[in-house]
Formats: structure tokens, sequence, C-alpha cells
């Protein structure tokens, strides 16, 4: 029989297959042929292509010119925002209706000049890169006082909603907490009312005593499958001690979570297949007084199968694959360091 | 520049593009193409490859034997369902974290005998059989006082989640309300305490004398495109007059229902080329005492596109279609009565 599971972050029951769990051989595999690099805006040689750079990291030569080659990781306006930075937010009412101006940010990090490349492939130098320019484009847009909410989220493969091959991650600043952030908020300060402590803490100390939902870790993150996850072989990376500060990481554990970030996406590309797959991180809202509570984490969703109507009406999900069992093909896939 | 919409009903933001607002022929179209008539395990003459009906209409002749052909309208339990119906919930914690068995119940409403029918092309009777077997149904699982909440829905076409052609809906019945719905309960509550008014009735009246966003009414029924649509041509259908009772709707009501949700499927069929949709019907839980505050009411969400990481992330979508425009479109869609 299958099991009802409470997700006590956000509050999400979820419909757990725990007996006939999928493994990873029957879900669907999708193709991600490299088709688009003739014509590959974000490529070393098209900077002109692109808006003009917000940042860079450049290193070969270092010091090269902005919107030329020579860059490592490259932080660009997207050139089709959802959102916009110039204006006012002027929020109003239209009868009972409630609505504002669009504004917000949104750039996209170029994480490699390698078309061919994947975030898995990086080696630590690069992650640890990738991870100090979300940190550096977090702590900018937070000074805008407009802003409640700051997403990096990476959307990989076309079934997960990628419309450009080059690798890339995104970053969104909205001037409203999102639902479903605003959820665990809600999820954390219960529990905390109850129990006067943090729900994650508590999630990480158990964890680590059943041991079979751990993925990896290192002295400062877990890699995990979570007990409610909401979709097979999610998995959750977390820091192992309280904390709602990303903008804070010192150099050491931005060095860390690129490596167990990197760690865990190659562990998923080489069980399931090279998935497509969305990740996002899960930060406390901005200018938005102290939120302690809350505990930063980092979401990565596999796409193995399409969300059907049951989801989508209800936000009650069916997971096909025990937790557990996805955890342990994660945990035994080998995977080759890259130094 | 884009809007911030925010739904009263669920709480949740929508980026809505009213500039450059899409068309119907912006957004990709799916090939419905008839496969697998020859297999087909929910025509008639293949009574006996499902499990055992529970309810039928009877029609060619009447009374016809069970699990034989002579059917309109065939109910039977879903032969892979998300729960079962046998054994105890037995909530229970597993250290900090609560589940329970997977109890509860899944049919499948096969709408029509013809396999390559679409509900949008039922004439007015056999929409009404349709709707009079959903308030069955859902009367029926009600008695069992395990169930906190029973959803019916519907998957139409692959990329929506069927895997089955035949024309289908289904019901679950699940021991636990689900989010969406807890949400909206929370919503409608909220605006109560603060108005002491629905906040559906508002809406109603709202959309009446705006009329941009009306698609078509009767004298019972009002079919609309929400302000804040969380999806591209998203259309609501709601009783006019407030009531949370589906249980209990006449055969007037449920001809009429029948009616507005026929001619609003065979608009969104002949406007969007046959979109895959999902639909779902979201009343007020059941066996929690009464819940007068809230309206009940259909959620029909062609999909026209992907969900992408942002909103798979937050809760927080992007719309490309102007709620007005898609009604513009929908509305003027031309449409063949079916009586």
């Amino acid at each position: 029989m299958a099991e009802l599971r409470h997700n006590p972050l956000s509050g999400q029951w979820v419909i757990v297959h725990v007996e006939d769990s999928w493994g990873p051989e029957k879900y669907e595999r999708e193709d991600h042929s490299i088709l688009a690099k003739a014509t590959c805006q974000f490529c070393p040689g098209r900077e002109f292509f692109t808006p003009p750079e917000i940042e860079a990291v450049r290193r070969s030569p270092p010091g090269s010119r902005p919107n030329s080659p020579g860059w490592q990781v490259r932080i660009i306006p997207n050139k089709f925002p959802a959102l916009r930075i110039e204006g006012d937010l002027d929020l109003r009412h239209d009868g009972m209706y409630t609505l504002s101006n669009g504004i917000g940010a949104h750039e996209v990090f170029i994480e490699t000049p390698a078309h061919e490349r994947n975030l898995a492939d990086l080696n630590d130098d690069e992650m640890f890169h990738v991870i100090d320019k979300y940190q550096s484009r977090l702590n900018d847009l937070t000074k805008d006082r407009r802003f409640k909410y700051i997403l990096i989220f990476k959307n990989y493969g076309e079934s997960a909603g990628t419309t450009v091959e080059h690798p890339h991650s995104q970053i969104i600043a909205l001037p409203m907490v999102p639902q479903y952030v605003a959820q665990e908020l809600e999820g954390t300060q219960a529990y905390y009312d109850r129990y006067q402590r943090c729900v994650c803490c508590d999630m990480i100390a158990q964890e680590y005593r059943a041991g079979t939902r751990v993925i990896t870790d290192n002295a400062q993150f877990l890699a995990f499958c979570p007990f409610a996850s909401g979709y097979p072989f999610e998995c959750c990376i977390i820091p192992r001690e309280h904390t709602c500060r990303f903008d804070t990481m010192n150099d050491g554990e931005k060095y860390a979570l690129g490596n167990i970030l990197r760690e865990t996406l190659a562990k998923i590309k080489g069980c399931l297949w090279d998935p497509s797959y969305n990740l996002y991180i899960h930060v406390a809202p901005v200018n938005d007084g102290p939120q302690e509570h809350f505990h930063w984490h980092i979401e990565i969703v596999p796409k193995l199968m399409r969300t059907v109507g049951l989801e989508r009406g209800t936000g009650f999900f069916s997971v096909p694959t025990d937790p557990d069992h996805a955890a342990r093909y994660l945990r035994e896939a080998a995977v080759i360091a890259r130094r």
C-alpha cells in the first residue's frame, strides 16, 4: 500500500509509493543533443548579441575587457525579462482586485564558456565561481528596497523549460514573496512556535539518524531525499548548521556548496541518464526584517514525468519512487571528483 | 509592462503580460490522433478487461446487464489506483514526520461509449448524465467518514497526463484536504472575515460589471477567465448564486452545468486547436461540518506550455496571455449547439 506523507516544511501531503517503488529505469529518458551551438548567443565571441554584462569572472586573460571573450562566468540581463527594473510598483486596486506594475529584475548567469558542458561537469574552482556570483548578485539586488524576494533557479533540459542549451541559471527579484516560500516560512514558524526549534535542523538530525535518505555530505552541507518528496528523486541540499543567510557565506562554505552541488548533480546525471531538472535556492525573504527561523536550502527536482491533473488541481502529489530507494541509487552512483 | 495580479481566492501572485499578450496562434499545438482504439479497454464489448462497474447509465437497451455493452456512462474503479479503499488510515509518527496509510478511493468515469468523441462533442443529454454521475459518486463516497476531500478531475490529452485515449474523467477521495483547496478555503474565510461577503460572489459581480473577461453564461452559471489566471486561457465555471453544494444540484442545474461546460470546452477546442487540458471541480471539503462560505467552481486549464522552473519552484506564475484577451477569443469562438 502507498503511504500518505506530510511535509513538515511546506505542509503538503504526498502519496508515496513505498511498495513497487520505481527505479530509474522506469522513467522516460530525454535526449539532450547539442543542436544550437553554431548560433548560440551565450558562447564566447558573441557577447555583442546579449545585453551588456552586469558582472563577470574574467580569467583568461584576467582583466579582459567587459563584453569580450575571456570570461569564466558571465551575468547579463535577461533579454526577455518576465519583469522590468524601471518604474514604480504602484500597488493599486481595480474594484476587489489588487495589482501592481510588473517591477522586478531578471538576470542570467552563463555558467561556463563551454557550450557542451553541464553544471555537473564543472570542476571545483569553476563551481566556486558560479556560487560566488550567485551570492554577489543576490547581495546587489537586495539593495533595491522594492524587492521582497530573490530567487536563484536553473532549468536544465527542454522538458524543464529551457529554451537555451548553453549552461546557464537565472536570478529573479520579486516585489512579493512567492506562495511556496511563504508556505515554508509559515511551516517553519508554526514548528518553531510549537517546539521552539527549527524544523530543518530537526529534519537534518533525523535524516542523519535514519541514514537511509542521505545521498552525500561534507563538513558544511547535507544532500538528502526528503521524506515527503513531491517528485521522484527530488534532492535537497542544506547547510548542516542553522542559518537563514546565503548572503554571508564565506569562501570555504561557497567552495563546499559548489562541491556538494556538483556531486549531487553528477549523481543525478549518472543515475537517471542525464535528466532535465529544475533547481531552486530557497532563501529567506529580503528587506523584511530578520527571518532567523528560516533555514535556507536548495531543491533539485529531476523532470522524470509529466505533472498530471491531480497535482495541478490540488497540490496533492503522487510519487512512484520511495525517497529511501531514490537516495540509495544516488548514494551508490559513482562520480568522478573534478579538482 | 507586465502586471502583477493577486488572486483573491488562492492568494497567489501572477505575472500577467498585458502588453504583447499572446493570441492562440503563439502556442504549440498537439496532435490527438486516435491510435489505440483497437486495444481500448474502455470501449463497449471489452467491459471484462476493466474491474467490475460501480454504476452505469444504461440506455440502449435500457436495463442491459452490468459489465456488458449498452451503457452511456460507466464508472469503474481505477485499475491502478493512487490510493486504496481497504484498510485503516492509521495516522502515525516516524520521529518528527507524520504519515498514514494510503487510504482513498479512485474511480474512472467513462464518459461515452464512443472512443473518438470528446467531452466537447457530447450532446446536452449525454452531458447531463456525466454531471449526474459526478454528483452520484461524490454523494456515495462522502458517506465514507474517512474521506475529507473528494476531487473530480479530468486530464485530456497526452501533455495533460492522459494515458488512455477513450474519453474519461476521474474521482479521487482523499483523507486530507489538498493544499490548493485549503488555500482557497483560507482565502475565502479571510475575505469573509474582512468584508462579511463571499469572495466569489463579489468576483462574479465585478466580472459582470466589467464584462471583458466573461466567456458565456446561462441562468445558473457563469464562465469567465479569472483576473489573475495562473495559466493562459484558464477558464472558471461558477454557479451565479452562492452555494457550497455540488451534492444537492437539481436536474435543471445539472443540465445547465452540462450545457455551459460543453460550450466552454467546445470554445477551447475551437479556439486553441483542440489543446490538452486539465479540469477540476473544487467543492468544499466533506465530513468536516458546513463550509457555507465556500463557493464551488470548476477550473479548466488548457495545457499550452510547459511549467517552468520559476513556477515549479515558487508558485509564482507568468502568463503570456492577458485574460481579457483570452476571454475575447473564447467569447467570439462560434460553437454548434448539440441538443
